[in-house]
């Protein structure tokens, strides 16, 4: 098959995984969205209908060589390993830090995913009075769960795994609702886990 | 006066400053220190003794060509304007939110200095419960000052002029006490303005 150019055609990735099914009428609408663009857009619904400020923090760059002689462009960089978390803002006058991460696995979240500074980082957070999480994409199942800190901290430092299984975000993590607007509901979750 | 390899001698712009004056032994000794150089080094005082968790966040930088052929190496980006602060993090569980900004004028703070994006934002971080502030250096008088933001917002929406006039600082803002660890003691500002 062939387009009108003569080019041959190519099935998109999208279309591609689109067929492989594995996936709900909701979530083909969402084909092609990552976890990170869902939660920018839920925060971008979640600012403009004033619930809440929370923003993605801009990868970290070690900025080598800038070129200044068409405005200032950046001709050497390389990325540095973010040392925080992804996401941070304010929510009821209370901090809220968070890292969102996906995994193909069906049986368990591996740790492999989170840096040790990152651990470091949301143990302070809860030291000094804040709410830290992590909202984990399980693809195949097209569920995402909110898992307050402590856990991952528990599992990190004390498990004799290095990854913490699906069965603990059913029975401890809160499924967050998917929708349009905002993509994902994860305030609900916060809301019913840490303001009741 | 010549060096040995016989290159002419020039003042270096340090030698050049710190002969000029109006500097206490204090700034000598930070001199070639920036304002952003010296809120870094006291937020990591702060995160190391425990007493908060406040971070810089990174230059948004828009990447156009990263190169794989040794690593990822950026080869072509370009700097995004910040719609946020540069500064946020948690202490003693509220949301704090700031930017830091230097002015060589002795009379007054330009609000050219202020994008109309962080307006904005330092509104809804009041909004949304956060505590949010200015740190102002004013570089000739090697005075810091905190302002709250209210200050500057009202400033920049309703202000006549397209400043902020050096006695609000002093009458509405708190002097921050420079010193080597911290750099910036700017907590005990916050704690003065914001936790009595």
């Amino acid at each position: 098959m062939k387009y009108p150019n003569g080019k041959p055609y190519k099935k998109s990735e999208e279309v591609n995984k689109a067929e492989k099914g594995h996936r709900s009428l909701l979530s083909a609408a969402n084909r092609g969205m990552s976890l990170e663009e869902d939660i920018n857009l839920s925060n971008d619904f979640y600012r403009e209908t004033g619930r809440a400020l929370i923003n993605k923090r801009p990868t970290p760059i070690n900025i080598v060589k800038v070129d200044y002689s068409h405005g200032a462009r950046i001709t050497d960089a390389y990325f540095e390993k973010q040392s925080t978390t992804d996401y941070n803002g304010v929510y009821k006058g209370r901090y809220i830090d968070f890292e969102a991460k996906n995994t193909k696995s069906t049986t368990s979240f591996p740790l492999s995913n989170i840096s040790e500074h990152q651990i470091v980082h949301l143990k302070n957070v809860i030291k000094h009075g804040g709410i830290a999480f992590f909202v984990i994409s399980f693809q195949i199942q097209n569920e995402v769960y909110l898992l307050d800190a402590k856990f991952v901290i528990e599992f990190y430092e004390h498990g004799k795994r290095k990854s913490i299984p699906y069965e603990v975000f059913k029975e401890s993590g809160l499924l967050i609702k998917q929708d349009y607007s905002p993509r994902l509901h994860y305030l609900d979750a916060v809301d019913q886990l840490y303001f009741k």
